[in-house]
């Protein structure tokens, strides 16, 4: 299934214990509720409460023998209009959406008017500093590539003592820093994202489009392997999953 | 001023009796406790609730010497996040929003994806009925000039008897009808619109693009004068206050 959200109101994808709305929580609601059997949702991957998706990705096994474009619909029917399944389709048996994804690009969108946007502010970030997006640019090259992004990592509390075990490393194939009048778009697509990395890295671009980190930073804070070192993480609400590839 | 709104959660912009969110309450709230006085604010014309606006012109006097930006600034700040005064600027003291308007642009937005969409179900109708934009497109241009345009007028519940003594007589300039992928926009340009006079028009357009009506139909609806004989309203969601021209 291929999922859109707006996470405006949802406490990011993973199911969560309480009585807090989750995109994994709602779909799997239904989803039970329609086969009437239990469902086991696999995403592609988490993302933080108030992170938006238009292209997360996720699957599930089932007995059923509905056809498969009717399963979407009675989906769509149950579900809150926050969250819309966009595309179904029947995956070999062996299909994992998390540990088959090649590949994941995500958004960050900044809005630059010297005035907040009523229809924008709940899916981008007011900025209204001058930045230079010539240095962001200059500085995100030094991402690009196969590297140890333990800087841009934050300690993710659901892991635990299994922290230390993660594999740091990840390749980065592309950052693109577009803007058109008031919106500034920034992409990112990797083989994978660590904990927070895009938020971080994010973050740290701003600082150096603002003049607060010096020219040449980036190489130094990768360097470094200790997120101390990096900007600050970027709010949710400007984050985007864009599109997850196998 | 001109001013932006998400109408989503609005009552409109009349201001209402008791305690109902409504543009011209807020900004009048907002303004009277920035500048001490009592705010007459005036505003191009009435939305409906639910009704959007990007270019929603307002006016009002006052006696404060606060330099023009910095009131800009201050209304922002006590404004709830979906009201957004975007520009303001001093006028003559015989300037008045709504006689002196002399255009009016809206627009009407509808999402063709046989799934809705989380982020665009507030602001657009989601519609998904085959339609025939060359037949929508020769009707519209039926309405196009000086009209009687009563067959498009809904009963004003705030007009009570002066109803009938109103003029029903409008000239719509240009009526654009462009789609873009998932998405179809209807532009309405005239010197003023009736009671709800552009979602009844978008509402027939709308039945004569299902072919629910005949080719020839639109003019012999504006020769009936009679709101009986047009389509549907159609949903405010979908219905955004574009620019108001002086």
């Amino acid at each position: 299934m291929t999922i859109e959200y707006d996470g405006t109101n949802l406490n990011g994808w993973q199911i969560q214990a309480r009585n807090q709305r989750t995109v994994q929580g709602e779909i799997t609601k239904a989803a039970q509720k329609l086969l009437n059997e239990k469902v086991k949702l696999i995403g592609s991957g988490r993302t933080d409460s108030g992170v938006h998706a238009l292209g997360q990705v996720a699957n599930f096994q089932t007995k059923s023998l509905f056809p498969i474009l009717e399963i979407k619909k009675a989906l769509n029917a149950l579900l809150p209009k926050d969250i819309r399944v966009i595309k179904i389709a029947e995956v070999p048996l062996n299909f994992h959406a998390q540990y088959n994804a090649k590949r994941k690009t995500y958004r960050y969108s900044l809005f630059l008017r010297e005035v907040a946007c009523p229809f924008r502010h709940k899916y981008s970030l007011h900025y209204t500093k001058k930045i230079n997006l010539k240095r962001m640019r200059e500085e995100a090259k030094a991402l690009i590539g196969k590297k140890d992004f333990r800087s841009f990592m934050a300690s993710d509390p659901s892991l635990g003592t299994k922290q230390k075990e993660k594999n740091p490393i990840r390749v980065i194939y592309r950052i693109d820093i577009k803007k058109t009048k008031d919106l500034l778009q920034i992409d990112i697509e990797a083989n994978g994202f660590l904990y927070k990395m895009v938020r971080n890295i994010v973050g740290t671009l701003l600082e150096i489009g603002t003049k607060k980190l010096e020219p040449g930073i980036m190489k130094k804070i990768l360097a470094k392997k200790n997120r101390n070192y990096a900007g600050e993480t970027a709010k949710p609400k400007g984050l985007t999953l864009l599109e997850v590839n196998y």
